[in-house]
């Protein structure tokens, strides 16, 4: 077998058999092929597509390509959540222990991010002291003993998929459903868990510019997770605008442990939805008891105690989560206000993330050192009123060099407009069991 | 400037500007991008096309980015003719002679082959000592001097497309009409003639497999020569079976003198066809002028005289033009016989190809020695009604290793069936002006 007889395939649009699957990526795993032989592989499958069983069929190989990480030794059901990532997106911060108080096994790994504001990795670390590089094995006992344990992703998972992503960002081929799907959907599988949730996500801030992209991709991760024999459901959200009130790292814990303490807020009803969907999954429940049993253990704060034990497991400083003051701050802040008059039509949150990443608080290389404590709070939402008076938001910098650029990216990304018909917005438009 | 931004454009069936072709060539040339990045984009081609504007824009690119021939310091009109390739297709050696005694300065580069029987070069030095790589100032006052030269192709020839090429052949984008169509117009654009004549071939032997597809190539072959300034023609003609009687160098050189010395075949059909084309361009000929003054050099011997002056004047044995005889012989030869009986409905062009090449009479590597000896005579055409006794082929070897398997491909070559029915067979199917 040539890889060229693969790539002549997928350029006629040909579906690729299983054997011709398993012999690229043992290929890509051994770096038998030339990048120049793969890139024009991916073009290719990035134009004329994947069926799905030929998505499913790479996935497996590249959850193959690499360790599985093997939960037998932990008791019940273990679930997992993913989500295709947007702005101020520190959904897993509250839900993990919410699931957690509840029974259900979280095994999370979660990554780091490049580009934009930190990824959970990166939140937590701003917690004094937690440590996200615990051994497997410590990880797997955690889970065990207090029920969840967040880590960083390791090197070893879907080998293949690393340095398929690698050559994909280089080469625009990274718009393709089915190469996301499989690149999602092999490091979740190999992450061992029996239910996956997914979080696909759409708007400006999000990988999926609209709900039927994102729900073309939602339903093939769904088929997929099925197909290998796991429990799964997926909730297409909306980021039309961050999903909560702070953007950067120590804003957005504070975020999540307002949701454990009982805010109501975007944010926590896209929490309690995750909660809600995975509960009915690991225990055959109702949607009103599953719903019932994520509102006692918010109002009784068992979900907050989870949270602290958590904390403390892994050697962070657990006292900031009971008293957020502790969180480290920036140097100075800034009120932007909006100078004008109007209502809010959109919010450009690529624009927003990259307005972080300027403050410090993102990454541009792998191993670029975070700044936690920068960011900013936003005081506005799609479809407010503003006056010139109306402060847009908040920025907490260390540095004033890229001050004036960031208040003019944060004006720049609140669009207003004298208008008094309502923008459409749906929080959560979809959910795919 | 950035070359994914280019790669995004084609992957999104957009077309790219004049700027960021010269832009992509320039690096090409320069070497300033990675092979990985040049093959998703080829590929991004070969499925999403291109229009005319940018494949001439390409094509002329491409005729920069190395020498382009001065041909100014010849008088009169200069013409070129390039075959798309094809079995036993020895027309160039034959034309040039023809042309050139009527007053058209042939000023003709030629390439070697890889796969298949020899390329016109390698058939040229099957006659004793002649020359191939003379100096371009040579060549030039050949061409002045006599009318006529034929040389090797320089390196220097549109460098941005042999770099191209090579990535195009191990990526499976060698199969795309405007990469095909530029990578052969930038060479002969470069060549520096006025008139640029096609032989476009269809069929089994061909790179195009239809008289559709050999269409559409050609045309936008045409179109690309007109804007760049060319008079053009394009002739559609078959490959469904091979040119002439022989295959492979020396046996080439035969069938070539042969259609100087008034043999009427398939070969000297197309020969004709091309002569009257390239005179219609150069002096405003009607059809049955050209036709006359073609048929005038042949039957006087002044073309056959031509051929004569050609070799002389690049060092070759002369006697072997008129004493065929002269010629290098193989040491063996071997009659196939059909062994069936019915009628010839097909013939394998490309088991043909392969067969000469494992007789030695093709390269697999670029510099491989090639025997000018070998190769065989075919004895029987299209439709023609074969008996069991009925001789299809001799062929003509040095080694015995072999013999068995080419013997075995080339019965397998002659597709022999019990029908009444003729198979149709045009040799000239169209003529693009």
């Amino acid at each position: 077998m040539l890889i060229q007889d693969l790539i002549k395939k997928k350029r006629l649009k040909q579906a690729l058999t299983d054997e011709e699957i398993n012999f690229l990526i043992n290929g890509v795993k051994n770096d038998t092929f030339n990048d120049y032989e793969l890139s024009a592989l991916l073009m290719a499958i990035t134009i004329n597509g994947m069926d799905e069983r030929e998505t499913t069929t790479l996935t497996l190989e590249m959850a193959k390509s690499g360790d599985i990480l093997d939960l037998s030794k932990i008791d019940g059901v273990k679930a997992d959540k993913h989500s295709t990532g947007g702005i101020s997106d520190t959904t897993t911060i509250a839900i993990v222990p919410i699931l957690a108080s509840l029974g259900v096994k979280m095994a999370k790994m979660s990554g780091r991010s490049l580009g934009f504001t930190g990824g959970t990795i990166d939140k937590l670390e701003a917690i004094d002291g937690f440590n996200t590089e615990i051994t497997n094995e410590q990880f797997i006992k955690s889970v065990q003993n207090i029920g969840a344990s967040i880590i960083s992703q390791t090197a070893d998972i879907a080998v293949a998929d690393k340095k398929l992503y690698a050559l994909r960002d280089v080469t625009e081929t990274v718009q393709s459903i089915p190469l996301i799907a499989s690149s999602v959907m092999s490091k979740k599988i190999a992450s061992g868990a029996d239910i996956i949730l997914l979080d696909v996500k759409f708007g400006q801030g999000a990988f999926m510019k609209d709900v039927k992209q994102a729900t073309a991709l939602a339903n093939l991760m769904v088929k997929i997770g099925k197909n290998a024999g796991k429990k799964m459901c997926a909730i297409i959200s909306s980021m039309e605008q961050p999903l909560g009130r702070g953007v950067g790292c120590t804003l957005e814990i504070r975020d999540a442990v307002e949701v454990l303490n009982g805010a109501k807020n975007r944010l926590s009803q896209v929490c309690v939805a995750i909660c809600i969907e995975i509960l009915k999954l690991a225990f055959n429940l109702t949607e009103k008891e599953a719903k019932n049993k994520v509102d006692e253990v918010i109002s009784s704060k068992k979900a907050l105690q989870k949270l602290i034990e958590i904390v403390k497991n892994q050697g962070g400083n657990a006292n900031i989560i009971t008293d957020l003051s502790l969180l480290k701050k920036s140097k100075s802040s800034k009120v932007v206000y909006a100078n004008k008059q109007g209502r809010v039509v959109a919010i450009n949150g690529e624009m927003l993330g990259n307005a972080c990443k300027l403050l410090g608080g993102g990454r541009t290389n792998k191993g670029d050192k975070i700044l936690h404590e920068v960011g900013f709070d936003l005081n506005v939402s799609l479809n407010d009123i503003v006056k010139d008076t109306t402060p847009l938001a908040t920025i907490y910098y260390n540095n004033e060099d890229k001050l004036q650029e960031v208040e003019t990216m944060l004006k720049n990304a609140f669009i207003i407009s004298k208008t008094n018909k309502k923008v459409k917005t749906k929080l959560i438009s979809k959910i795919i069991r």
